[in-house]
């Protein structure tokens, strides 16, 4: 039996009713929200009537469990706090409709607080292994809710966890969040590998003084010696970095911040991308050695906060091979290979079962926001691209 | 009958007793403030002793009169909410002695808030009607109170303004608050002028994105633009500015400063000095040039607060030539001559007489803290050539 486009576009437009911002195609669904939990129960009820077993566990992930040994297939439906409409709900209805449609027995998954109200990636993380339960009961959003009091919310739905050794795999589709695929008119991108990410916060002290009073030549500034810094790795990275390294100074925190006063100290945050876990470390020594260097110039000192990391997931081989056939099959030359530079639910999976990713374009590259979209006719190319893909294994 | 400096030393250290922090010689004695009060009764009692006659004007100035005409010498008494023992206090106690020891007619004064817990100078600005009254009175500090109820609570001590006809000219003695005597150790600096200072607050917008999914070639990052501006004035600058030129950018405020987005949109304060109106503004033809030029170069938009400004007050010459003398007379080939990167009550004052001004070293450059300090033989230094300046006049 075909995947059927209309009734796959109409339930991604039914689950775009909870929560709906009312601005564009908006959705307001933070994870454990009246919105998330109603979505979730209709879902539920979609699983059901396509004959799987809806199943809740202690966090919140909802399964729909088709007889084991199955595939597994899907991503989130929780949202940011003014997130978009395909945002993880694509994956989960894309796999909703395979589940349908498939000769080969196909469960779905949810996974919970994807968009981390709580953590990063919470449910697959707890789900994974990756992040113990106790652990992230303590966990708390910006309004200071704990997540073992926001998952109590659901505890008249849930079960135990399931077991992952009943699936053989797991195939995450979700909107590319960026403007590869956009940019260059293509129609789908099969994840080669989620990049690794580092992050670190740095502080560099000089001596705080009077704007007015102090000469330049005996200034010890500490946003200027943020800006030579800046300039030197975003110099010294040349040699290292591929077009899709990324690196990001997101979080300046200058003190005491006043126009008068010059900066006796800067704390800044310093986050670094790249599938390739030694090039990861190439960048960090160059950011040690360059702040060293630029703190000491300036008669100061260099802080560096712990290092936060999470390391590059290669997809499977073979799962990849299958969506690269099903990528040929339904956009023949108009489709490519590419890393993930967001993290996604697969990230955690992968410690579980082989995985596997593919991507549909995002207009003009948005996503995290109300004006997030991906064309109808892109949104049906994906999801057959998926169905070529089970029928090629 | 020669100055006393054993004496001027002594009330140096009682006046330090009123609001003595407790902290190396540090004092707690902003405007209005009980210890503030006090130690202005104190000073009224000493001028008395002098022979002159004590007058608090309707905002705290306090007044020393000698028969009229007289030439005005002091600064102020109130500090820093962490201050020295000497911003200020030293050029009241200073003029208090020469008042007493020299034969022609002196006027002492402190002036009130010149730390600016209420504006810039406050005392001074009325009494040189800069600031109009019933303006200042609308004036609050940081806890909400308006300078007409702070100065409400010297009611009882208060008389009319003090007419400035009386005065043939204003000198002001004061700590430097910066390295350049000190590094250079150098005894006493006669001013030259009073720099002139421009405020702007200036905003770059770029294009906020995700840190992970947004190539660097693609991005449109507002804090690079800012490091980018940055570099560039430093480079033009080069061509304009003297050794004395002060340029700052001590506020930044990133948009949305999370380290996972790529930042959209930069607040930051640029500030500059000097003693020349020419050379303030190419150094504004600049940063407005350059800030276009970059945000252009990011596809972007640069926004400009308002200009806010004070213009550059040069001494009176035959003041200066007056405590030039002194310097030479005191300090042999240990002095220099040098601009004033800090604001002073003189700055007001000069729009209604002839000012001049003395420093003399701070140890380390160190001021608006605890830690300020001058080597007491160049507090009597400095004291020694306000009494040959006076007798050169």
């Amino acid at each position: 039996m075909a995947v059927n486009a209309q009734r796959f576009l109409d339930d991604l437009h039914k689950l775009r009713e909870f929560g709906a911002a009312g601005v564009g195609k908006g959705v307001v669904r933070p994870a454990f929200s009246d919105a998330d939990i109603a979505a979730r129960r209709w879902l539920a009820d979609r699983f059901q009537e396509a004959g799987l077993q809806p199943h809740f566990d202690p966090v919140g992930n909802l399964f729909g469990l088709a007889p084991a040994p199955s595939l597994l297939m899907g991503s989130h439906s929780d949202s940011q706090p003014e997130g978009g409409w395909l945002d993880g709900a694509l994956g989960v209805i894309a796999a909703l409709e395979l589940a349908r449609s498939s000769q080969r027995p196909i469960s779905v998954v949810s996974f919970q607080d994807e968009e981390g109200r709580f953590g990063v990636t919470t449910g697959s993380a707890i789900w994974s292994g990756k992040l113990p339960l106790a652990q992230a009961d303590d966990l708390t959003d910006h309004a200071g809710t704990r997540f073992g009091d926001a998952r109590a919310r659901m505890q008249s739905l849930t079960q135990d966890f399931v077991n992952p050794a009943q699936f053989t795999g797991f195939i995450e589709m979700h909107i590319e969040q960026g403007p590869i695929l956009d940019a260059n008119a293509e129609a789908i991108g099969v994840v080669s590998d989620i990049v690794g990410i580092r992050d670190m916060v740095i502080e560099f002290s000089g001596q705080q003084n009077h704007a007015g009073t102090t000469p330049m030549h005996l200034r010890r500034d500490a946003f200027q010696a943020l800006t030579i810094f800046n300039g030197l790795i975003n110099e010294r990275f040349r040699n290292v970095v591929t077009p899709q390294t990324v690196w990001t100074i997101g979080h300046v925190e200058l003190s005491p911040n006043a126009s008068s006063i010059v900066p006796g100290r800067v704390r800044f945050s310093m986050q670094w991308r790249d599938q390739d876990t030694d090039r990861l470390a190439r960048m960090e020594s160059i950011i040690r050695t360059t702040a060293q260097e630029v703190s000491e110039s300036i008669g100061g000192d260099a802080q560096f906060g712990p290092m936060l990391g999470i390391e590059p997931v290669e997809m499977d081989p073979t799962l990849r091979r299958s969506l690269e056939h099903g990528a040929q099959t339904v956009a023949l030359g108009n489709w490519r290979v590419m890393p993930s530079g967001a993290l996604h639910d697969a990230s955690n999976v992968a410690a579980l079962m082989p995985v596997g990713m593919l991507f549909v374009p995002s207009i003009n590259g948005i996503s995290h926001d109300f004006a997030e979209d991906t064309a109808e006719a892109d949104l049906v190319t994906g999801l057959k691209a998926l169905e070529a893909a089970l029928a090629d294994r």
